[in-house]
């Protein structure tokens, strides 16, 4: 039978305590990603959203939080983590539902819906492997799907028009992301998250629209954290950043 | 006969004049993009440096004037901007080569040869058309060369191993430009730059090197101008942009 057993599950609180999750206490543990992810997503209330790769749930309940009347459905691969993301959603008495199924082969009820918003927060280390542009380029050159390209093709294909995808990810991955954005989705805009002012981005939040006509923006960095460097332990995160943690605030979106 | 007639012709200050162009009053003037393009480029003493689309010499004088001894090549399209770099380059007492020829059909000498530098700052409008991703998808697509990916390309073809690309060009093309570099051009940086704090990006430069296995990086944004907002007429550059425009310092690369 899948699913984590009891006691290898910790219950802990996000948003402040109004999103409270089971996660393994071994394995992938949510940081701070999914809930930026979700705080990003401007749905209306009612909004038809759909996860790839949902994992235990933590964005789209996170998503539930803040905005009221979702129709919730998301795709998880993992037998575990799709019972978990069950569970969580039950625990926080929202109504989800999880498919379990490889992106490459949605079950056919799912390749009928189409949806307002899309996210996607998807592994960030891939077994063995970093990929530089040339690396990348290679496979794509090769015919070979790369495995970002396989979400944001789903993606897309999953979108209503006019819809929009929000995909968080590690900003080295921003070429092949764009490349594979190319045809597919428009009015890309990419907001990198940086952890102090004036460091490289490590996450970008990209943006993209279903049938969007508008140029591409790269906006100015998120700022995570205040200072210049990490004086002390503890959190010091910037206070919009800190709403959105703790109190379930919207991400503010430049522009 | 090509170029252009004295009259219309002006004599302009680079470099707080350790530079001295012609320009025509009419049609292209060299803003600053051409003199960061060039401050960006770690060119050593005696490295061979080409230009791409060099226009009338603005980028490669500005590098002869930080760097001593390279060896410069020009590639111009239009026969009296060639001729002007001709000019500019004997006004300068620099030694360059500048080649009329179009970029899909080089000469073979030119071919068959190899830079440890190459530069660009293509230009910014193509005639009648914006170009949102999915314009730029479709090209692909379609098998089409987009225009940058012929600048990229022979970038790519005319760089030596471990050689250096460096491209200045507006934000908004950065998914086209970063797809082009896939299975080309490694080791990708993207420095943006942004007129003031907050703002979004107008124009990047990307640095990309042939055979190079780095992962990528979206380095955190240059900020141009002091303050907030344009409070006044006239210059209020940030002293290490001022330093660039007006003492030839190299501008500073993060990391």
């Amino acid at each position: 039978m899948a699913g984590f057993e009891d006691a290898s599950l910790s219950l802990d609180d996000f948003l402040g305590g109004q999103v409270r999750l089971l996660q393994p206490k071994q394995g992938y543990r949510a940081g701070v990603d999914p809930v930026l992810l979700a705080a990003a997503v401007p749905a209306e209330p009612g909004a038809r959203v759909l996860e790839l790769g949902c994992g235990g749930g933590q964005a789209l309940l996170c998503l539930a939080a803040r905005i009221r009347d979702l129709r919730l459905t998301g795709v998880e691969l993992q037998p575990d983590y799709a019972d978990l993301a069950r569970r969580n959603a039950a625990q926080n008495a929202v109504e989800m539902t999880v498919v379990e199924a490889d992106l490459a082969a949605l079950p056919v009820d799912l390749r009928q819906m189409q949806f307002d918003h899309v996210i996607a927060n998807p592994p960030y280390y891939r077994a063995g492997a970093h990929s530089p542009a040339q690396d990348v380029g290679r496979q794509i050159s090769l015919g070979g799907a790369t495995e970002l390209n396989l979400w944001l093709d789903t993606a897309a294909r999953r979108l209503a028009h006019k819809g929009y995808l929000h995909m968080i990810q590690r900003a080295d991955r921003l070429p092949e992301m764009l490349s594979a954005c190319l045809g597919r989705l428009g009015s890309l805009e990419v907001l990198p998250l940086a952890a102090r002012v004036g460091r490289d981005a490590e996450l970008v939040i990209l943006r993209a629209r279903k049938g969007g006509r508008a140029g591409f923006k790269l906006h100015a960095p998120m700022i995570l954290h205040e200072g210049v460097s990490h004086l002390r332990d503890g959190e010091n995160y910037r206070a919009e950043i800190r709403a959105v943690l703790r109190e379930a605030a919207a991400l503010p979106w430049p522009g």
